[in-house]
């Protein structure tokens, strides 16, 4: 089976390329992305390019490429300071795949997208009726990107899937443009014994997701029969809902008072403008009915990220 | 005041543009089209060219352009006849318009989307929470642009006002492309003497507007203040209910039996399957709120047409 991963060279799309192999060693996976962590064209196929450029898709794609996660995106952060550069990569890029990908065998297509397709006015608890009105250029980008997954699907082109995801955490690496970074970098910063900057209250509430559930919601999104999804081919992941104060004291419990200590908070009014349009609390009734699974606790996402 | 309209050849571009120039003689209106009727171009500044064109737009927008009516669009069955040309027009044309817009002093823009945002399962009577779940491509280009419209409202870049028509009933001219063309068919031949075929079978529901009506809902669109709008951008007009023997019936009430007996049923799979995805039933509340007006009955929309 021939797989494209998009955005492979990041955190998300790396992980779910071993699990991808994991589960077939005989898969042949190709990443694309504008770069790499050193060493993973040593496992996978790696192509460098700008998701929106036909040349960069065409060396990435095969005339029998079956599966695609599309994961490449500005970050939410990232789109809103660079108004053009994220509708050149996260609508333009979109389109110009879909469009590769109509000229393959009907493959599936799994979508990332996110619950910043959410803001504005809200109801306490979203379900799967709420409209997207996203307050972010990259929720926009999003949601965009959902109804041309949605059309090329009704057309017969792909098969498409879209998820809407949680906020990710915990994120290794370093912290990023996403304006949801912090909701990592207050865990895995402390957990390594370095001080964390908390830039929104510690009332903010975040709906949230662990790297091993988007991963297996990856794989379950193209594993389900098309006719299990519904003609708008979306769905919003379950998570579970967590403020910042809940979060660090969960990472206490598991990790003890130092950690906790190296939190500081340190209000920013860009990241706090971003953040408050997001939606805190789902009912994602579609989604559990489809087999989609949320974490247990947080606790339990602690112990993930340090690996016990 | 200068002001552009694209789609200006149209029907409802040029009865727009008569009725700004009522309302304010010295306006200096511009209209975008692939095309214009005979004649046109002694009343307005005609200019020609593809939507999706730089050059085109360029030549048809000045500096000081203060409001955009964005009207131009391959209608719904001419989108889903031709994929790559409704998307050329129908997204990448809106976003060149928009790109446009974005360089000139924040202009007004009146974005004509429509009610073939809507399909899929459907609740019987719409509101202004159902979330739009297009079934045709049309559709789903429409409701792209409305979050164009509204992202580049929320970055100040325009300000913009999207308006979801009804059908549009009596158009006058020709049929065309537009699966709802029987709509207006089934009245304008019978009073002009003319046989015509409906389609579709006569319980169909169609929810509509007049043309009148339409026009001055372009124009109110226009005149509201920025803070009556909600961040969406976007309002479901008001139209009024009728099913295609509701519609016969009227006009035989106006115009006589013998323009009924014009009326042949001659089904058409393609349309019906288009036409049956369309809402019907609406509650526009805030439209309502926002002074925007339906018709009163289709009788009046018949002696609308013929001018009486």
């Amino acid at each position: 089976m021939k797989i494209l991963i998009t955005g492979g060279g990041g955190f998300l799309g790396s992980r779910l390329a071993r699990a991808l192999r994991a589960r077939d060693a005989s898969a042949k996976i190709t990443l694309l992305d504008v770069a790499f962590p050193p060493g993973l064209d040593r496992e996978f196929h790696c192509v460098t390019g700008d998701l929106a450029s036909a040349e960069a898709i065409g060396n990435a794609l095969d005339g029998d490429t079956q599966a695609i996660y599309h994961l490449a995106a500005v970050v939410s952060g990232g789109a809103e300071a660079d108004f053009d550069l994220g509708y050149h990569v996260n609508m333009d890029g979109t389109r110009a795949l879909l469009e590769a990908a109509r000229k393959l065998a009907k493959p599936r297509v799994v979508y990332a997208s996110s619950v910043a397709a959410f803001g504005g006015t809200l109801p306490d608890v979203l379900d799967d009726s709420t409209t997207p009105a996203p307050q972010t250029s990259y929720g926009t980008q999003k949601v965009i990107g959902e109804y041309l997954v949605a059309d090329y699907t009704r057309k017969g082109f792909i098969d498409g899937r879209s998820l809407r995801l949680p906020t990710i955490v915990v994120r290794p690496g370093k912290p990023n443009l996403a304006a949801s970074s912090f909701a990592s970098g207050i865990i895995r910063e402390p957990l390594a014994g370095v001080a964390s900057e908390c830039p929104v209250p510690d009332t903010t509430g975040v709906w949230i997701l662990s790297p091993s559930r988007v991963v297996e919601a990856f794989l379950h999104a193209h594993d389900l029969s098309s006719s299990e999804w519904p003609t708008t081919r979306v769905v919003n992941l379950p998570g579970i809902t967590l403020t910042v104060r809940e979060m660090i004291e969960a990472m206490g419990r598991v990790a003890g008072r130092e950690a906790v200590e190296r939190v500081k908070f340190v209000p920013d009014a860009r990241i706090q403008a971003i953040v408050k349009t997001w939606p805190v609390r789902f009912r994602t009734d579609r989604a559990l009915a489809m087999g989609f699974k949320a974490d247990s606790d947080f606790d339990s996402i602690v112990r993930q990220h340090l690996g016990t």
